[in-house]
Parts: structure tokens; C-alpha cells; sequence
């Protein structure tokens, strides 16, 4: 199995709704380093997995859609926990979404698999797995 | 698949007995740079893996277990090569029997799997990585 | 000249007013990294710059009263724009003055300087350093 | 699962063919880390995968082929995109080569599984997977 | 003293010329991580060093015009061992230049130093450091 | 000023006396990165500061001087805290006697000044700088 992974980062501001999270229940932010990974059993043409420089480009496009913003204040997170592992998981599935759309290139559609990674700190990380 | 990762550090002295480990038979010491990463299908209902700051509670008492002491002197390792890849699966051994006492929460009970990886050097590392 | 470094990290939301900010203008957050290093020209009694747990442990003080916290409603920053850069000064005076006050022991009345780094992503950084 | 990996690195050019490479298909470089991963259910009567400074050895031989050359004058490579991902297959089967001819050690037949990753940036790598 | 830094990154093929070169007198490459940092005593009006975001974009315009080369074709290096610390100074003398041309905004002349670093590896990195 | 930095590790058992030290009293270990920086004004005549591989080989028989011991059985060491402070010193100071002797080459006289820092985790590190 082969992968490219291309990293890019966000910074937001959120609070969490739930005891379990203490002072993070206060506004506060995070700057996450995101890192998708791309999977597919053989190369392209091309030899390789998929573009970096157009993978790099599409994950800023995602990234950028919630760059400097509060969270708290965007409607699609209305009622939601945007926790670490969550938000790994919303990036996914808009990098999925985008793949399906042929923004990656018609060769992308012989990837397999997506894993992104958000780390919200030298200390902490998260990250969502999911087939495509 | 998500997943969240937390990251201590353990500072011990120990030796190893076999000709393959030629300078490293003597007493010695590492620094491992230990991350524990928890695995389940499914989000919980505060929409985490499991609590981030209680994660890194309890690696930081299995961490502190261990921690400035000379694992040669230890009995739990007495007759046994204290290798990085087996220190991890003794880390990962530890946790689980942690969260099957509840000590992660309640809902820690739907983790499904468990990776121990002890960096150390930054050019050589270890993991264990076990089912729940 | 003999230095130590030590290692926390923030997160906190935050705004900026200025054109020159563009999309930082919005209530964002961050991530910081802090390093605080700590020089002398010569060890003290114990061989040391200053003992790591205890300026770990100061550090730790200094950062938790920011922590989990918006900038903007904090009264001690009305008016100011709270960039990377006057968040080290901020953290390097407030960790000057704990050692004036003994907080790092006698032997810290020592230390000449003090630097305090704090990175915002992997891709940006700032230090303010000084005397003390 | 067990696992080690340990990390070297090389500096080769390059050039690539094809429209979606953009600038890259001018001669240019790349420092490659490279991280090979060496994964066995159980651990050995020394109780390792396998010997990180074997390991080591194998790896830095393998690399120390493609070190410091122009890839697109090697015959091997004749006529082939040596993207990243195709690189980190060279180095995995090349190990894998080595392996079957015992140069990790008997013990070492136990290994069932390598992956081998290059690091091409701070911002980008690519990964190999393979059973042995 | 205030600083604030930014990384960017470059990819070239090269060879050197002297037998302390050993195999690096083959032509090869290297990725080099480009760190820049600006310094200044006092803050500006907007209570920043220097705009992070201009600042970026400005060491992306220096590093774009090597980026993706073979520098022994280089007409401006000819005859010249591309050192990672000579192109440390390079990138250095180059973003001098543009503050001096005001391209930093107004502001960014109260800037007072500059020193840029090259990682070409892990292990290995280079920097030069100047007064502007 | 111009610097090239090489890095090594190092791996030890060693205890310190004093109650400042706490746990760290009884006999533990560290890995320590090692990175050694060699300052000079100018670049000598193959356009470097010193050569990196000379540089990295000299480092390395520093390290191994060290390397895979107990400091406290060291009859140099007898009585002393081997703090990582000091010991950036110790390594600072073998470096600068090679140096001297011209380990580093003829050219390597030109050199001004050297700076040892020793991570002994991913959160504490320290530095000894010198003239040469």
C-alpha cells in the first residue's frame, strides 16, 4: 500500500459544552497541524499516489473554509462539540467529497483511503480513518 | 476509525544481556518520548475518543511507575531485556488494565485498541499495539 | 554562558485590529509553544543553570493564567493587540519578576537573561529576550 | 503488533516527466528522511524485533546506493518517475531483499510486515507498506 | 530584543567542487527547511516585529526564485560552492534587500537584524546572521 | 556571522546529589540529542564554515567517549552533578581541544566560537557557548 501525506495548518477559537472538559468549557483556541494522508494499493500513471502540490492545494482550500474563525459562531457546528477528533473527521470527509468531485484529478480516483491528523499541540493529536 | 494521542516522557537506566547488543550490555540510560494513542469506531456522546486531559493523567502514572529509576533493580523486570519495543507493550499492558477499571471514564469503555510507541532517539523508536 | 531551556504550551482565542492582519482581524485562536531559557555565566552550587522540575513548574504557573482563556476579555490587555511577540515579552517579564521574588530559589538570583520563544504553528515563531 | 524504526537520510536530483509535475520537471533535489519500520507479532529470545543498530547498518547500505546522485543518470531508474512514493518502495524491497538474505540475522525471519517512509519536507512524505 | 521568524522550504540540485567533499562532489541535491528571522529592539505601532503573513510571502518570493533548480547552471552562482551556509546568506542578503526597498511595509525599517537558517537535514543545518 | 550545526545523540545512566534533584537522586538515564554549532565571521576558502561530515565524525567521538555508560562509575566525573548543562560543557570543550590539535582541518582555525546544546527531552534542553 502506498501514501502521500501533506500537512497544513488552522487556527481557530471554540469552547466545549460538558464538565468532562473543564476549562476548556471557557473560549479559548487552538492552531492545529493538519496532515492528510492519501492510500491507494498501486501508483498512477505518473507513478505516483497523487499530485502533492494539487493535494496540498485542495487541503488548504479545506483548511481555509475555517481559518480564523470562532467556531462557536458557524452555523454547519451549531450544538456541536468541535473537538480535535472531530474536526479530523470534518476535513476528511470534505477532502472525500472534493476527491469524488474530480477536484484531485481523474487518476485520484484510484485512491483507497484518507487519514487525517490534527494536532492541537507538541503533546496531543487526533485523527480520523476512513475508506473512500 | 478515530483516534487521539497523548505524549509523556520517562527517564531510566538499565543494560541488556546479548552479544547483539554490543555497548549497550553496559549500564546505560534513555529518555523515551512515550505516546499513547486510543482507538474506537465511534465518537462518545461529549463527541471525543476520551478525555484528552485525563488520558494524559493516566500515561503519566504508568509513565511515573517507572520514571529515574534503574530498571535492572526493578523485580517486575527481573531476567528480562527491558528492549523499547517490550517497554511499550508493558506501557500499553498497563493502560488497558487501567481502562478496564474504569479509571478513563465510563465511557473509555468503547475504546476497541491501544499503541504504545517510546521514541528513543530521534532515529529509532518502538510501538506495541494491542485490541481492547 | 550556560543556558536551559523548558517546554509548556497555550491555548488561547484572540482578535487583532489592524488592516495589516486581514482575515486575523476575525476572533481566532492559538496554539503557543513557550520555551523559556534561562542563562548564567556560571553554574551554581548544584551544577546547574536552575533546577528544570522548578522552573518547569513556574513556567507552568506563569502559562495557566492565560490558559483556556480569550484575550480580548482579559482587562490586563484591553486595547492591546495581543501578538506572538508581546506574548513572549509578557511571559518573559512575568517569569522576571517570579525570579526576583525567590520563586526559583536563591541560586536563581544568578541567572543574567531570560528568552522566551513562543511558536504559533511549525511555520512561524517569536522570542522577545532580556536581561534580568 | 511489535515494531522498530529507525531513521537515516539522502540527498539525491532529479527530474521528472509529465505535465502535473509543473517546476519539478526541471533538475532540482531532495534530502529524503528515511524512515524504515520493521513489524513481527512477537518479539525474539532477545526480546526485540530486531537489532536497532542492525537495522541501522542495512539501512544506512541501502541508502548509501542512491546517496548523493543524480537519479535520472542511474540505469536502474531509466525511463521511471522517481516520485517519493516510488522511492520509499525501492527502499522497502531493497530491506526486504536484505532480510531474506539473513543480513538482519536469523531471528530477523520472524519480521512480517515493513513500511518505509521519505520525508521530502516538513510539509510532505510518502509511505510503502509491505508484508516479507 | 523582539524577533519573529518564518519557514518556508526549497528544493535544488547541486555538486561542489573540493575533495572535502567527498561524494558530494557528484551532482546531487537537497531540500533545505528556510528559516528567516527579523529583529528589532521595540515593537512597531501595530505592536508586531514585522507582518507574519508578509514576511512569508516575501522569503516564498526569494526561495521561488531558486526553488526547482539545478544551481550549477545558475549564471549568479557560477564558479561558486553553493554551501548551505552560503545560501543561508543568499536568502539573507536577498530579503535585505527587498526591506530595504520598503517591501516589508514602512514599518519593517525599524528592523535592526536578519539571520536565516538552512536545515538540509535532520542532523545537519546552517545559518548566517546580519545587521540590516 | 555564519554557523553549521551537526547533531548526535547519546545515551547514559547517571544520578544526582542534592535534594533540589528529587527523584532524579536515584540512578535513572537520558538520551541526549547533542548539537554542536561552530561559529565564524567568514567562510574559508571551499566557501564553508567547517565540513559537515568532519564535523559530524568528530562529534561522534566525542558522543562515543560517553556514549553507553554510567557517568557515575566515570572516574572524570567522580563528585560531580553531570547536569545537561554541564555536560554541553564537557562536549564543548573535547570539541574545542580538537579544535586545537586541527582535527578539523587547517581551515578550521578561522573558527571563533562554539555552542553545545544537549535535549534531554522534547520539553528540557540546555547550552554552553564559548570562544574558541
Amino acid at each position: 500500500m502506498f501514501s502521500i501525506t501533506v500537512r497544513d495548518h488552522l487556527m481557530i477559537a471554540h469552547s466545549f459544552r460538558g464538565e468532562v472538559f473543564g476549562p476548556a468549557q471557557r473560549l479559548h483556541g487552538a492552531t492545529f497541524l493538519v496532515d492528510a494522508t492519501f492510500r491507494r494499493p498501486e501508483l498512477d500513471d505518473d507513478n505516483i499516489v497523487v499530485d502533492i502540490g494539487l493535494a496540498t492545494k485542495e487541503l488548504g482550500e479545506v483548511v481555509s473554509e475555517m481559518n480564523y474563525r470562532n467556531l462557536d459562531d458557524e452555523p454547519v457546528f451549531a450544538g456541536t462539540n468541535t473537538s480535535t477528533e472531530f474536526l479530523a473527521k470534518v476535513v476528511a470527509d470534505r477532502l472525500a467529497e472534493r476527491i469524488g468531485k474530480g477536484a484531485l484529478g481523474e487518476g485520484a480516483r484510484g485512491l483507497t483511503g484518507l487519514t487525517v491528523t490534527l494536532h492541537e499541540s507538541h503533546v496531543a493529536w487526533a485523527s480520523y480513518e476512513r475508506e473512500l
